[in-house]
């Protein structure tokens, strides 16, 4: 059996484009429609009861596109559903479980380092996941805001960057980690910059690959159905705000994809 | 005749506490009710459109509150304002209109700098505004998309921060300014760093207390009443979600005032 509906996509912003582009990689027969909740971001930054909020209005109006899965691209909203359930009739699927499992299977100390926004760090939503898979393993956190910010400016190649991250990478270094959590989709972008940081030894988990994977697998097992191989797949994308820089920011992001179709929506 | 009703400050966030401590400093006999839209900050990257959608819902739910007048703590918001009317039945005060003011006094040579979010200086508000009060003025702008955040992560005495604010501000003293406006509520926090960059001769402009300045003269001039000294004046902040380091960074910002009362408000 096939199932012709799109596999959707949602994140607070754009960082979920590496996420979107990882998931056309590797399944790119797939159609995929993208949320990008651009008019209240970051999430990042916001109580997990506002945040349960906007998820549950991104999903319901994602549920009136004809898909058939859910992917949570934002590793702040994951963080949200795995502490509170929220209503979703088809499979959801999450950055936390799979950035944990690839965590723990490359790290040999199993002392891992995890960075990412204030709320994903404060939820301990990676740290409860890799405690849950190992008790054995070592988990610390740091919380970065500045790095979406950075993001969106477009700094990524630069020193300055490489100086913040060193402010923020350092104290995870001292504990001596082998292993670093990129838990914040906008973080696959300045992998450079992090691996210069913290040394060639350093695995680096990007939670967009493992996530794609992830789903890769689903589709494989049978338990999320393909879709037939004749018709032509296609990538949507809508955002709930057009602001800054965003044609430059997501063909950043998007890069090598290119959407058939972008749309400003309004969700309220 | 007196009115005991309140001024409200809004703002998309905190920042705009720096007006509202301006405000208490010139009127202190008088109560405020400051709402910050923290669900749905930052504004500085959002487009007119959105932004003109959130500041009419912003003035509605205050006009529930026995006001008396609004002031627009936040100059995206007053970027937007000045494009687009918004309805509002009590006196309106934004800040692009004192700050302009005050800058072109304070130059010499007319030659005026304006850093701000990316919707300010998108906008052009402060140039319009410059150059309607003067034609021969010189308006240079410059967007500094990660001044926010760094307020927001308290990164203000900081060598980082001097670097960053030096990279935004060096092409604007390249074109010899002599008055650099701040122009954005958040911004004034950093104030010691932009003087420590543009030189001890450059005039800074802070648009909280040029604001404040300017609601001090419709009370004394009596086109906006005074409240009756003999009850006791009230502060109120209200915001639409409690998020990162809330209660740290209003006390910074708010401090030597403490507010009588603090609330999560849900607009819609």
């Amino acid at each position: 059996m096939n199932d012709t509906s799109a596999i959707a996509v949602f994140d607070s912003g754009l960082g979920g484009l590496t996420v979107l582009r990882a998931l056309c990689q590797a399944l790119p027969n797939e159609s995929y429609v993208y949320l990008g909740d651009t008019a209240r971001l970051p999430y990042g930054t916001k109580s997990p009861e506002t945040l349960h909020k906007y998820i549950q209005q991104n999903i319901n109006f994602l549920l009136t596109k004809n898909i058939k899965a859910v992917v949570v691209a934002c590793n702040s909203a994951a963080s949200v559903i795995r502490q509170t359930p929220i209503v979703c009739p088809v499979p959801l699927f999450e950055v936390i479980q799979p950035g944990s499992e690839t965590a723990l299977r490359l790290s040999e100390s199993k002392r891992i380092g995890v960075v990412g926004t204030w709320a994903t760090v404060s939820q301990e939503a990676y740290k409860k996941a890799l405690l849950k898979l190992d008790n054995a393993a070592v988990v610390h956190q740091q919380a970065c805001p500045l790095l979406v910010s950075l993001v969106e400016e477009g700094w990524v190649d630069d020193p300055l960057t490489n100086l913040i991250i060193h402010r923020y990478v350092s104290p995870l270094l001292g504990k001596g980690i082998d292993t670093l959590i990129l838990g914040c989709t906008h973080y696959p972008v300045l992998r450079g910059a992090f691996q210069k940081v913290a040394g060639p030894n350093m695995q680096l988990v990007d939670s967009a690959e493992a996530i794609a994977l992830q789903v890769k697998e689903a589709i494989n097992k049978g338990s999320l159905k393909a879709r037939p191989a004749k018709s032509k797949a296609i990538v949507r994308l809508m955002t709930t705000d057009r602001g800054a820089h965003f044609t430059d920011l997501a063909s950043r992001l998007l890069s090598p994809i290119i959407p058939d179709d972008v749309e400003v929506v309004d969700l309220l």
